[in-house]
């Protein structure tokens, strides 16, 4: 049994804690947020309380806030738990004021209104002594199959590719749904290509998947293209994006 | 029962070839292609040809083959079935010298080392009479359960959305794994993430499910990764991609 002290009520403690309520080896001994409103969606299921500075005992207590606060809420923490923050961007030594402290970054997308399921989701986690990474690699073990050992730089640089892959992908997803609903199409359409575009991964590489006019150096299609966005902000995506996959062959838009 | 000739012998080809043959209702009279050499694929499970200008009798002849080369070499076919090209962005009237043509278009991406069933894949179709839009829907039919009638126009429109979420979306994925292989990082762990960008779609809007430094106005984050990007080009990318997610706050990088 791992007792944990959730700290933070927003998109990744909301779903932490429905894993962990899911999970008999873990006990929620307190989920901990700014106000009585913030904690509505855990009070019927766990102890909440808005006092930060005054922690009740357990062996973790998990920082789930923005990557901003990190560093100063947890100056507030006084306890000699092992204290953990979420992010993928925040280095270790935030939490160095602490007598035991470490990382773990569950590498997903987390939002309120979708809870998922963590059994897949990556856990990178990162500590300073040996018996803290055996407690955090027990903690992982229970939610996730996936743990991975990982050093705060190395962190960053998975958190910043993740930014393409999920921000930025998910952002030429609205554009895509900004055309549709101009031209009266259903967005609907859209999705068997996009998972199919996920999904093609699991037998090829990205470079070996792309395909598309700016790929094949079809620029007929492409200034068809420039000239069918109107809004200018996609025409500059557009381009910089075409010339960047056309980059390996030579050739400018 | 339908018959077909099959005209090109790329990407769209094969997968549709492999479709046709799964379905005992279609009945793939024979393969066109410019080489034998490009023909090795298709040649021991159905006849195949190099002669463009020879057809055989069939109730479609399917074009298959790059945009670019639609118009011109549908003059080399001398036929009176129904002429179709496959393409999201050539109009129906590149067809228009035959005596009946249409469009049939499966908004997918293909390639020929993955072969994918189209039973979900919706296809568009377009033609001038309505005894051809018919055939094709019949065609479509055996195929798909999504069939939706389009103009050239909003076809158009709709592959443009295409390549922002197939063609862009798997670039973001390229520069990703770019950034895993400097730093030594398994690309393997952000395939979940992948996933679930695109699942997560399912239940929110995309404007809903955008996550991430940019949405929340996390400039300390935006501003590291920055300076983390050791490509010009992807430091550029980054760059136009977040502020066109704070576009919508009125801040700029």
């Amino acid at each position: 049994m791992i007792s944990v002290v959730l700290l933070g009520t927003g998109n990744v403690s909301k779903n932490l804690f429905e894993s962990f309520l899911n999970n008999s080896d873990i006990d929620v001994v307190q989920v901990i947020g700014r106000t009585q409103a913030s904690l509505a969606y855990f009070k019927d299921r766990a102890k909440t309380a808005t006092d930060w500075g005054n922690l009740p005992i357990a062996d973790i207590c998990i920082l789930a806030i923005n990557d901003d606060a990190i560093e100063e809420v947890s100056k507030l923490l006084n306890t000699d738990s092992l204290v953990i923050h979420t992010s993928g961007s925040v280095p270790i030594k935030a939490l160095q004021l602490h007598k035991r402290y470490g990382v773990f970054y569950p590498l997903q997308t987390f939002t309120a209104q979708k809870i998922i399921a963590l059994d897949e989701v990556p856990i990178c986690i990162e500590t300073e002594w040996e018996e803290d990474l055996e407690q955090l690699n027990k903690l992982g073990a229970l939610l996730s199959n996936r743990i991975v050992s990982l050093s705060s730089e190395k962190r960053k640089m998975l958190h910043l590719s993740a930014v393409f892959v999920n921000n930025f992908a998910n952002h030429m997803y609205t554009i895509a749904s900004q055309i549709c609903k101009e031209n009266n199409l259903d967005f609907e359409l859209l999705k068997p290509l996009i998972k199919e575009t996920a999904a093609k991964l699991d037998t090829l590489t990205p470079e070996k998947a792309q395909t598309g006019p700016a790929k094949r150096g079809d620029f007929k299609t492409l200034h068809e293209h420039l000239t069918l966005l109107e809004e200018p902000q996609h025409r500059e995506i557009y381009k910089l994006l075409s010339n960047a996959i056309k980059a390996s062959y030579g050739e400018k838009l």
